[in-house]
């Protein structure tokens, strides 16, 4: 493998390339999404947008209200699974008859969020902000024909890019779902994000990108959970002990996390994604869509104070929820059927 | 500057070189402590224990009471200004007439604790236990010829010690104050500083050693503040922003801070002491000693819920006190009024 940080070393679910050759249909006029909707099943695609591809699937019953669904910094179009594609799809938990993505009753719309390019280094040729995200959707809406997305959920840095798509885009927005992400990033969590930034950044500088990008995900497990759920989890003695060296169970968990990782997401994606995340921000009075806001109870990264902040903020809010969790930022993946309990509402007219 | 693990690359004030050069009195024949005090002020030595040496300050009334005072891993022997040493000490914040460490009233110690040496690669030739820390002030106070101290003050790494020392040696401490440190590690903060050792790692593998350290020194900065001071103090727009890349203020705080502390702080002490924190384990249960626990609001290093429940194990406990602080882990240093007042409760009878 590459590790010098040449760019096209390794490449995930999001490289257009994969995409190609894995899906038969994934063919230049599957783009014209709803036409060309087949069975209620699928629809794989890449779209040109300038330099960059936006890649998407969207899948569920033909004609039916369309849910745009956005994750994390490591999620993809692949939202659940589909006759097309039955592996788990990332937000897999919400996805079945009477929950939020039941394919019988809406049409779920996956992306695999845009990047900022590669540069010689390894490094991002260009920062990609949320509203940047935002734009690039809204071309792919028009690509697929949908006037009018029925609902956004967003978690995360998908919240984030949700805000950005409402306060720029209203009338391509009916409702909107926040989970985990706020209209600004705390300085707390851009610390983290630097942190782990620097860590990638020598990695690339020394050959070390694949370690580096490891070591930087183990940091960012530390804000996804909570210390409650690592003591629960997690025997506070060294599982291996010499007179030189010791290891954790816990550190077992976070190199072995980071190591996978490392695997899919190429440095200069997770570098730029995270700076986007850090560089996020809207005006949330400016925001004219009807909005649910869901924080999570012990989220580090988004502490529930700054999700009330914003919702107190939004002329529209429908609802302002703290899950009760012990999982904190993860929560959005590892709670579904509390959430799938506020979604049903959120969903519900 | 030698920056590939070279062990003796940089010292810190914990040198026991530096201090040789640098203070007159620190002979070998002002080791016996007590005896050779003079004028009620300096007593600077090394001791050699084994391969190890512990350098220390006693300074004060002669024969008052002797406080030990114990800090963080960048803490050393200098703990308050003196005759011999008029620059501020590390716990400069309690000193003074009425304060806790009132050289007319009371003796101060402080010591320089151990580190595991340094092996070929840079990395520690051994680990250090907090109860090997203490073992080596237990030796300490032999040749200084106390036989009891009147306090142990310990605080974040020092409390860790403060505890095992209490625990082995009860018959040499007097009464006990532990501040923002408890019985054992979170695996929360284990999996944050094993994080940090693995930065420090990769960097001596590649001749990168300070630039890695000023990396983990900023993950580690993140756990000792709170998300509602770095939002205070910090704007979350950038700083300073291109199309390539941008940089925000918490970010040049982190930079800078990990950077000075780079500086001074030589890889193998820096993981030994890190790995020390996370091997630490004291039951409550045996602690025989009058203890006073203090723990910090907002504490994500060390929670209030855990200093908690040491504070219920200890079967002789005095008080426990959470301070209010928008500083968590770092109280111990920043809020030297609201402290001092707990520790006069304390130290009172």
């Amino acid at each position: 493998m590459d590790d010098r940080g040449g760019c096209g070393a390794r490449v995930n679910r999001s490289a257009v390339g994969a995409l190609r050759e894995s899906r038969g249909r994934s063919d230049r006029r599957a783009v014209r999404g709803d036409r060309h909707h087949r069975r209620g099943v699928l629809m794989t695609a890449t779209l040109p947008l300038g330099v960059e591809t936006l890649a998407h699937e969207l899948v569920g019953a033909p004609g039916a209200p369309v849910i745009l669904a956005l994750g994390g910094i490591s999620a993809d179009r692949h939202v659940v699974s589909h006759p097309g594609d039955p592996t788990p799809g990332w937000w897999q938990g919400l996805a079945g008859p009477g929950r939020a993505f039941d394919l019988a009753l809406r049409r779920v719309l996956g992306v695999t969020l845009r990047d900022g390019g590669c540069g010689p280094d390894g490094r991002p040729a260009r920062i990609v902000t949320t509203h940047d995200q935002a734009a690039s959707i809204v071309a792919l809406l028009d690509e697929l024909e949908i006037a009018r997305l029925d609902t956004v959920i967003g978690a995360s840095y998908g919240g984030m890019v949700a805000l950005a798509l409402a306060e720029r885009w209203p009338e391509r927005v009916g409702r909107l779902v926040v989970i985990s992400a706020a209209h600004e990033t705390n300085p707390m969590a851009t610390a983290l994000r630097v942190a782990q930034r620097q860590i990638v950044e020598l990695g690339l500088a020394t050959g070390r990108a694949t370690e580096s990008m490891a070591i930087a995900r183990g940091v960012a497990m530390t804000t996804y959970r909570t210390a409650r759920e690592f003591a629960e989890r997690f025997d506070p003695a060294p599982a291996h002990l010499t007179t030189q060296a010791a290891e954790f169970e816990v550190e077992r968990y976070i190199r072995r996390a980071g190591e996978r990782f490392a695997e899919r997401m190429p440095p200069a994606r997770f570098l730029a994604l995270s700076l986007s995340a850090d560089l996020h921000r809207v005006v949330p009075e400016r925001i004219a869509v009807r909005t649910t806001v869901i924080a999570a109870q012990g989220d580090t990264l988004v502490p529930p104070s700054q999700s009330r902040a914003l919702a107190r903020r939004l002329p529209r809010l429908d609802t302002f929820t703290i899950l009760r969790t012990r999982f904190g930022h993860d929560a959005f993946l590892t709670e579904p059927a509390r959430l799938g309990r506020v979604l049903a509402t959120a969903l519900a007219d």
